[in-house]
Order: structure tokens, then sequence, then C-alpha cells
């Protein structure tokens, strides 16, 4: 069974088939966030603080830390702001986190100063970034996010995506790492763009977990990327990536709908035990509350009915 | 490709692998609806008028009928109650019906008096029921639901189930009746219950069209009898079976959240072109309607960011 283990100073989180999907929150990052890059460059992580503490609140497993605010010279300055970023995070909850950074010193200068296991958040199949990350992610024994993308750009074929992972995951064995520490992101595309992204999503996932043994993460919201409704599509997106095996996502846990989405399949995917984390959080839901429509006319809550009353009873075990 | 094809006397809808989900209302039933019980027996159809409209203003695809009022002698009672029933639905509406009854002479009454070509609900792997419906199935040349029981009751076992659904399929077969007019019904238990119900579910589905190539349905909201909020949890469900291949649930439309999740999953599937059902239902979709949260505390709605500029920009096709 594919295990990657990730930890805080106290708390040690799996990433696994058979785990509760791992909500990576993807707040603290300036990017398209321009009040908050503007924050971070002036010293001001009152919204880095607020954001920690309100994700591991709302149900976050993990948080992404990035601090990507697009100085003149992110090779200078990235570095001394994610180590700072990840101290003032790290001190102040406990959960896992993932160093996000494009600019390699950022990732070794974050590296140095994240307590546990850490998540290296990101090497895709660019030799250039294969030879800058792997090697950190062996010298420092962590797991990295794997982009299926390469020199070329992101292939719209979903089987060229997978050769991409492929080649990391075999690159990375090469230096030692094994492909439980590779958590592979197969790309999501938006679905008002290309039709086939959800299924293309879907069977890479399966065939990732199924021939390559890893785990998997995506960036959810690209999916619903300038349609109306975001939140509906995500939330149902959701189930569908963990009923195809998806084990991660980097979202916004300060979402309830998405986060119901993930619990629920939590419940459903068996990884929820006595459906007790569910249970906790919606025993006293009002359906009002939670947008669900009053009773249709003519009748009360839907029963656990199926058809004629003899199979109905039998099917309820 | 696996199609079922339905319809009433002016519709014809076709359930398959690359179609919407098709919505079967449920409501029509009053199994468990004491009121409406009494008002079919006492001649009164009010309340199934306002079900239909009420169903198929909330986008069902078909209707179920079930005239099971539990009277002394069904077979004499619920054959000309279902025929009555059936015409008012169906000079109604215009959307295809689905026959439901577990006595056999009502069954064929509806057929007689249905218009298009309408699903008959159902048919189990038990012997008497096997020789009584098959027979029927054949002579109107319609598709029957077959649900995974047989005379030794709904085995826990999956594979038993699969076993169940396999000797209908041969044995349909064996009167002439083609696999693409079976829907296999694999049975939902409820995930109270038992904690893998739902990965049950999803690998018998999953077999079902593989090894079977038949369409699939199931009575959705068994799988959250008994925990508190339901309709989150039916919610997920529908896009994680759906992912797992399932064409169709018997299920109730007017529930806002579980369409939500059907329409969201149809986009998702890439069946719902151009997203166009979807635009059209939530283009003026409000957040706090749907008890989406404001935005959480220090920023905006969710970009379709992912994590450094230059991914992020690439990813989005």
């Amino acid at each position: 069974m594919t295990r990657t283990v990730v930890a805080s100073a106290t708390k040690e989180i799996v990433i696994g088939f058979d785990q509760p999907f791992c909500v990576i929150g993807e707040r603290i990052n300036p990017t398209g966030r321009k009040k908050l890059a503007a924050e971070m460059v002036a010293g001001d992580f009152t919204t880095v603080e607020a954001d920690a503490l309100a994700q591991v609140a709302s149900g976050a497993t993990m948080l992404d830390v990035n601090a990507g605010v697009t100085a003149v010279d992110p090779n200078e300055t990235e570095p001394p702001l994610l180590v700072k970023t990840l101290e003032i995070v790290q001190n102040l909850v406990d959960v896992p986190l993932s160093i996000d950074s494009s600019v390699t010193a950022a990732i070794e200068a974050g590296l140095q100063v994240a307590k546990g296991r850490p998540l290296v958040n990101s090497v895709t199949g660019e030799e250039e970034k294969l030879e800058a990350i792997l090697p950190l992610v062996k010298k420092y024994d962590v797991p990295v996010v794997a982009i299926s993308n390469d020199e070329t750009g992101i292939s719209e074929d979903p089987d060229v995506r997978f050769a991409v992972a492929k080649k990391i995951v075999e690159r990375a064995a090469d230096y030692g790492i094994p492909a439980h520490d590779i958590v592979v992101d197969p790309l999501v595309m938006p679905i008002g763009a290309m039709a086939t992204a959800g299924l293309q999503v879907f069977a890479l996932v399966r065939r990732l977990r199924e021939e390559l043994k890893v785990n998997t993460t995506c960036g959810l919201s690209n999916i619903s990327f300038g349609i109306p409704h975001r939140h509906g599509i995500n939330a149902a997106f959701i189930p569908m990536v963990i009923a195809s095996g998806m084990t991660s996502a980097i979202m916004n846990p300060c979402r309830p709908q998405e986060m119901e989405a993930v619990r629920a399949a939590n419940v459903l995917n068996g990884t929820d035990e006595n459906c007790s984390t569910w249970i906790m959080t919606y025993r006293d839901h009002a359906p009002a509350a939670a947008g669900a429509s009053a009773a249709p006319a003519g009748g009360g809550d839907a029963k656990a009915r199926r058809r004629g009353g003899r199979e109905a009873r039998r099917a309820r075990v």
C-alpha cells in the first residue's frame, strides 16, 4: 500500500489510498493576491496568520506555503521571505506544511528550517528542474509533488502527461527516492475550455495509481475556471476524483461546500471510521443553513425506501 | 456502446455511458407515504399530479410510477390502480415512465396502457420473478431493471451480487432480450451500517459496465439511511457512482443539492455539451442561496491559480 508520510514537529499524516483525503490548504499564496503580496513584502504577516488559523479550523490536513511575491530578483528575495513565512506558520499551527516555490534556492532554504517532514511543491519533468530538485528531495528525505509537464509545456494528451509522470518517478528512483514519496499532479484543465478535462483526469488518476502506485494531487479549482457557480462544480469534482483514486488536493478548505464534499467522500470511501467525523460535523445540521430546500410539496423527507415494500425492507440490511 | 432506449408518446431518452445521467423521479410511490396511499385508494390523484409536475420541473429525466398501496389482495387492487396512475401521469407530463410494481399482473396491465417504451421496474434473480417478468419484457419489447438479489436475499458479498446480475442478463438473453435492455441495480447498502457499502458499489458498477456492458441504476438515498445531513452524503455519492460508471438512479429530483451534483457530474463527465445546462441553470447563482459561505477573510474568490505564476498561466490551456 502506497503511503506518503508528511509531518510537522508534532503531527504525522499519511497520504494513502486507505486514508482520509488530504486537504492541502492553498490560501497562503500571494499569486493573484496583490494585497497579500504587498503585506508580505512589507513584513506584515497578519493575513498569513489569519489564513493559517482559518484553514486549519476549517479542516485542512496540511498547509501549502508560497511566498512568490514576484520580485525583480526572486532568487534573492524569495528564500528569506519563504523562510520567514514557514517559521511563522509552523509556530502557529501544528499541521504539516508544503514548501511551494518555483525558486530552487527558496525550496532549499525552506527545507533547512521546516520542522518534521514537509512536502516539496514541486518538481516537473523539465531536465533543469529534475536536476535541481530531486537531489534536495533525496538529501532532506522528503516527499515531492511531481507535475506532469516538461520543456514542451503541458500536453493536452493524457498519455503524454502520464509518460512525463512516469519519467519523473523513474528519475527519482535513480536518485534513490521511492515512488511512495512522489505525489503526482496529473494537471487539471478547465472543463469550460476542454470538455474531456474531467474524463482525462479520472482516467489518469486511476492509471497513476494502478501502474505507478503513486499518490496524486491537483490544483482543484482549475477545473471550474471561467464558469458560473464554481463551488458546485468543485464540490462534484472532489468526489469524482476521489472515486477515481486521487488522495489529496491543493484547495481552499474555507469553502464549506467543497469541504462537505470531501467529508462525504471520506464516509463513502470508508475512510471516516464509523462516520464519526461526519456525524460530529453535521449532527446538528439544519438543512436551510446548507441551502437544501424545504421538503417538496406532498411529502416529508425521503426515507430509505426504494420500490415495493419487500425489497425496500430487505435493502436496509 | 450500450444504449437503453426509453420513450413516452412523444419523447425518446437514451440511457448510456455517453449520455447525461438519467434521473428517475421516485416520488410517485405510496410506500412509506400513508397520506398518499390513502388518497390513491380514495381515487384522489392530486398529490400524484403535483409530484409529477414538480419532479419534471426539477429536472427528472423519467418518472417512476408505483401504486403499491399494500391492500389485502394487491393482485386484485394494484393493476387497476397502477393503470389509473400511469394514465394520469402520462397525460400530464411527457417524460418516459418506469412501471414499478412487485405484482406481475400490475406490470402487465401497466404495459398495456403505457405509451412509448416504458422501463419495467423490476425483475430479480428469483426463479419465479424471472419466469414471470422476462416473457413480458420480451413480449412488449421494453427494458427492465434487474435487481441483484435472489431467493437467498441480498448478499453482502459483491461477487455474489455480480453473479446474480450476470445470471439475469444470461437468462434474459435466453428470452431474446439484449443486455442493453437490462439496467442492473447492484443494490446500495446504507453506509452507516456497512463501511464498505460505497466501495462495493463503485467496484460493482465498474465491473457491470466493463464485463456485462450494461447500464446501471440504484435506489440512491439508501446509501445515507440513518445518518445526519443525508443530502450531503447523497450529493457526494452521485458524482462518485457516476465516476464509477453508473448511468441512472431512482431518486428525488426535488432536492436541489442532489440535482446540483447530477448537473455538475454531467459537466465533468463531458455529457453536458458546452456546459450549457449548467450555465442556463446557474448563471445567476448567488452563492448565499446555495449555502456557500462568503469569501473567507483575507481574500476574494479563489482564482484558477495553482502555484507559481508560470505553471498557473500554462495550466489555463
